[in-house]
């Protein structure tokens, strides 16, 4: 397989920007996430594909427990913010306030819509990401928004 | 949790439009789906939600592979016909030519875009979709595409 055309031919595919974070005891993971979707109706789950090494994952692997927030256009600013190492305090993680929801999970106060979820399993691939799915336990979705995609943004996440 | 609630919040995450194609000996499967990202980079990896009735899945878990073929904007006619189930002719499969690639899965050749892809697992998580975890094998990008999302059309695949 020529790899430049695997590059090219992946990274059509379309994802939107999600903030994903977890909390284990006085832990915190939060980052940026694009590969996601939902996996069944009935009961509602998710998958998400995420870096093994993360202190995300260490979180929900933990807690069995995550919530992932949906970005507006407006809002690149705070994907860039979870690109680097997650920081927390009593308030705010990455500089962004946080309340705690139903689970264990963070939710973060300044991101319009979220679902809270528990960790159905995790699939070992055998690859760079592991595989989450998720039980979506709550949603809210506090005002209309429009999506952020990884195509609206100068960023790749894909190959 | 209110489904209310949950059907706005999930039908925010955003996901492309594809053509997923199988076929196992004389039964062909084809179907348009959208529950699909990437999932690992190395090996490069596929995650995909299918419907485990459906006919490609049938075809996906008897031959272990299959074909995602990414859809143009221009291309929405195409997913409306694999809406329907497969009617497969020695040339076409609804309607659409296809041939054969380096796999068993026929490859829709109106379709600039395509991965071809092994079946790796099969993670049966409980829900109306099985999560199919695909190794890419070979991927063709034919000539630049601007890919169909569920967004741009009246569909929603998602709550």
């Amino acid at each position: 397989m020529d790899p430049a055309a695997r590059r090219k031919t992946l990274r059509l595919l379309s994802n939107g920007v999600y903030v994903l974070t977890s909390r284990s005891d006085a832990h915190f993971g939060a980052a940026t996430v694009s590969w996601v979707s939902q996996a069944s109706f009935k009961p509602p789950l998710l998958m998400a594909a995420v870096r093994r090494e993360s202190n995300v994952f260490r979180c929900l692997a933990q807690s069995r427990s995550a919530a992932l927030h949906i970005l507006s256009e407006q809002q690149q600013h705070i994907a860039r913010s979870f690109f680097f190492p997650t920081k927390a305090d009593a308030d705010t993680i990455n500089g962004e306030p946080y309340v705690q929801g139903s689970t264990v999970a963070p939710i973060l106060t300044s991101l319009a819509a979220h679902v809270e979820c528990e960790v159905d399993r995790i699939v070992d691939t055998g690859g760079d990401h592991a595989v989450v799915i998720l039980r979506v336990v709550e949603a809210a979705c506090r005002e209309p928004i429009r999506p952020l995609t990884v195509a609206q943004t100068s960023w790749e996440y894909g190959g």
